[in-house]
């Protein structure tokens, strides 16, 4: 068993975990964030944590009706020209290891400008935790695997937890605490997972299409199929897709689909089929018994609220690029020419 | 010739009538966004237009040291919960047609809710138009090609204009003045990009690599890519692409960069030659001659400050979509699958 395996399996553990440990620190962030009068936020990340950041730009546009911008980090690295945010700004660092200069520097300089500074990360005795004046850690535990899993939902349920505990909503946190029941379900698409990689192994290239929420989960798993199994994934909305790259589907295409029930089920299942008309073949991760219907290949998963959906959705993803390897003969733990720690300024 | 092809020529003419009949709206939306105190900005746009939203997040960034957020529209029309934005951000629709219903919904919410709004279009009698308080037009005539290129361009350079209006800087415009007769001089890259393009017409998938000002470069030659050609191109930040995407990198990837001098010339190189080491087969816009020495095909551009260049660095990368299309026998006036107004919600 690869260790990346053991590490997607871990994940209602490490949800149980954040849930039981990091409610006092989540408290003491939305105080903050309410006595300084928060009005947007700026998120600072790289790789699968800027996914996490999208899917924050989402929740927290949704539930807090906060503007979300993700930081464009070379302006503070290399322009020298740091946009300038203050007091009412959440500079908020997503990482992993909190090694990255880039992301460091985006915290540092919107702390040294009034900023309140938040830092998301699995070493919360990093540099970049260091750099900003709150943190929460991601608990998950060390990740062995060069391809972040774990980590991925972690930083997706500390986002939500920080949402729900700025909205003070107990609701929300009733939905929050059915959430590793619903994780374990949802590690139990492993088997239909490898009998689409043993079906699809020889493609070369694939799209993941998602949008609203589930918008950076097309992401991720677009991610996690290109570094495990070398196949060129790209993610897109379902919006974005249609203003232009629809032109490049032929048949065959693999198309991967996140489309949960919510908001958005008609409007990405009304673009699936504009998909599926061009031939592209539809292998769609869903809650929606319909919507499954109508795939190539369908991985359903259980049903849980929308804007936690991504925490669930993305599990079919991660076991379906780890057996992409696996079918192609790979290591899902050591990726070619990457490394478990990424440094870029 | 196609119309796509007499688009492309015609952009030294509409960068020459942007800065002569825009300066004063420009001079208008500058008064307004300096009296309102504009702390942020928050930017609406699909597509291409989607690229110039990110141009306008590194210079406004950098220039005006203004935070800038991409919208998240179903926040708007399916959620319906737009983030709040005050009197003290300015939101910007950004789109050739105007008529793309998330992009207005995006500019009519954060009007009412008392922000300045400012709509960039080439069509400034468009629905898009009327719901903002400010209008910067395009000017660059009918598009009758279904993919964008003279508009891209008269988007870019309406930001561009825009910004140095805001930042009054007289070095500025004396830069921007400048900017048709470099243009002009881009033009010129057609038949080395038509040579690149016979080389490389089999190619199922590409990878376009930027980052800085030229992030929005390498995702707008990724797009025309996809649109005209067919290949699918997926354009990143080169400090993205080391956080994963890397291992992608086979023997024989045509792998297109844009790597111009200026703040992030060592590093986009630094990051090149990575990926020419793992077998990338290296496509090389620059306007540097070292850089330009160490890649398998050159599309040398003129020098221009670099805040302006990806205004001019994208035109090889358009002459390499149209050629490329042609090369396959392929209309690249007439994109399948695609129409010239493209609505999402």
């Amino acid at each position: 068993l690869s260790w990346t395996s053991s590490e997607i399996r871990e994940q209602p553990l490490v949800l149980e975990r954040i849930l039981r440990e990091n409610p006092a620190q989540a408290k003491e962030c939305a105080r903050q964030i309410k006595d300084r009068g928060v009005r947007y936020v700026l998120i600072a990340a790289r790789g699968t944590s800027d996914h996490a950041a999208v899917y924050a730009k989402y929740l927290l546009g949704s539930k807090l009706r906060l503007p979300v911008a993700l930081a464009a980090p070379s302006l503070y690295t290399f322009y020298g020209t740091p946009p300038l945010t203050g007091p009412d700004a959440l500079v908020v660092g997503l990482s992993q290891s909190g090694a990255s200069e880039d992301i460091i520097a985006v915290v540092r300089h919107a702390r040294s400008q009034g900023a309140l500074t938040l830092a998301i990360t699995n070493e919360p005795t990093s540099e970049l935790a260091n750099a900003a004046s709150l943190v929460l850690p991601c608990l998950a535990g060390p990740e062995r695997g060069v391809a972040a899993t774990k980590t991925y939902t972690a930083e997706l349920a500390c986002v939500a937890l920080l949402c729900a505990s700025v909205a003070q909503e107990s609701g929300l946190f009733a939905e929050l605490a059915a959430l590793p029941e619903a994780m374990d379900q949802a590690l139990q698409t492993e088997q239909a997972a490898a009998q689409v990689a043993a079906q699809y192994c020889r493609a070369l290239l694939a799209v993941c299409l998602g949008r609203g929420y589930n918008l950076a989960t097309a992401y991720e798993i677009a991610l996690k199929i290109k570094e495990l199994a070398y196949i060129h994934a790209q993610g897109y909305s379902t919006a974005d897709f249609m203003h232009g790259p629809l032109a490049c589907v032929e048949p065959g295409l693999p198309v991967i689909a996140v489309a949960m029930s919510g908001a958005l089920r008609d409007d990405v299942a009304a673009s699936l089929s504009r998909v599926g008309q061009r031939g592209g073949q539809l292998i769609i991760i869903s809650d929606d018994e319909a919507i499954l219907q109508s795939a190539h290949a369908s991985l359903p998963v259980p049903k849980v609220p929308e804007w936690l959906s991504p925490i669930t959705a993305v599990v079919p993803g991660q076991w379906l690029a780890v057996h992409l390897a696996l079918a192609k003969g790979l290591d899902p733990d050591r990726p070619r020419a990457l490394t478990k720690v990424t440094v870029t300024r």
